[in-house]
């Protein structure tokens, strides 16, 4: 049975929700905050640094090595690669202490090339059904909204290519993909945990 | 209700199969190769080969605007992009008719283009899956085998993006990815039936 599974999911697809749910209905730990955290106290970057360059690609660290002085790209160690490799780190513990549910920052690549074996799942959903999930949280409407989620996926999608060289969302990455729009999260919840249910 | 679903597969991943028993077990119709006896009639060509153009990119066309004398481009329609028509013709008929499962052909592009609802699944499996899958159908063992069937994977990827602009198995384009080589053919079934169920 594979228990450790690890959740991918487009921003405001409700991913973070589903994977809280099937975690506490199979009576296993769930991962996703407790990841800044426990690399903020390794780190030394505040929680909001942490949480901005690891899981989002930053502009910055991609041109680094090319227009910082010449010296710098030898002093300084990038703080996206410093934070993915306290991530790494950390996401590895957690699978290797048994199962869980693990959310976002390249789970399943990790533990792939760690030799874990996961059941991989990505959560997607249409812009209307995100847009709706985030309305608490985030204080833009229409337009303004959507660019805001656009761009949100696409600063994962370039992170996950940078860390994997690989697509963020290819289905070859996954074992399962759900629509949480069409399909509501206690179906998505459900299917997830037939998933890794014994055959 | 979507009771109009439509299955895209990898060859050899069992969609056929499972596509096959979601249309008996909701008592719709299930069209695949019988798009391909119907197009023959409306084409005159073979069946071999419709088969073959009519969801396989074929280098001869692609090339055919460059590479043939400059006249014939004018005077001869090419045969893909004629199968092609008939097939999206034939499919948005059915997809009109009512409720069914239809397997392949950009089924999930030409119903979005024609305005018509539908819930559209990617079936997917690992190549040892796939490989014993089609055993009894293809004559070829080991790295054969795969090659084979990653040609075959690669030549419908490219039929898909000629057609519909788009990457095929890009995850926007379905609401549901399985990955049948972990999940088993029985619980791909399940899981269809559960998502296209009543809320």
């Amino acid at each position: 049975m594979k228990k450790i599974i690890t959740i991918s999911r487009e921003f405001g697809s409700g991913g973070h929700d589903i994977g809280v749910e099937v975690a506490k209905r199979l009576g296993i730990p769930f991962y996703d905050h407790e990841i800044v955290d426990k690399a903020v106290a390794e780190s030394g970057y505040t929680k909001e640094f942490v949480e901005e360059h690891g899981e989002y690609s930053s502009l910055g660290s991609v041109i680094l090595g090319t227009s910082a002085p010449f010296d710098s790209y030898y002093y300084a160690e990038d703080p996206q690669d410093k934070i993915f490799k306290i991530q790494r780190r950390i996401i590895t513990k957690y699978a290797q202490e048994g199962p869980c549910v693990i959310v976002g920052r390249c789970a399943n690549y990790i533990l792939e090339k760690a030799g874990i074996d996961s059941f991989d799942v990505f959560i997607r959903a249409d812009l209307e059904t995100r847009a709706e999930n985030v309305k608490g949280r985030v204080s833009l409407t229409g337009e303004e909204l959507e660019r805001f989620l656009q761009k949100k996926d696409h600063r994962r999608r370039v992170y996950y290519r940078f860390y994997t060289k690989k697509r963020w969302g290819d289905y070859h990455d996954y074992n399962m993909m759900l629509d949480s729009g069409v399909l509501g999260k206690e179906r998505c919840i459900e299917f997830i945990l037939k998933a890794v249910e014994e055959n």
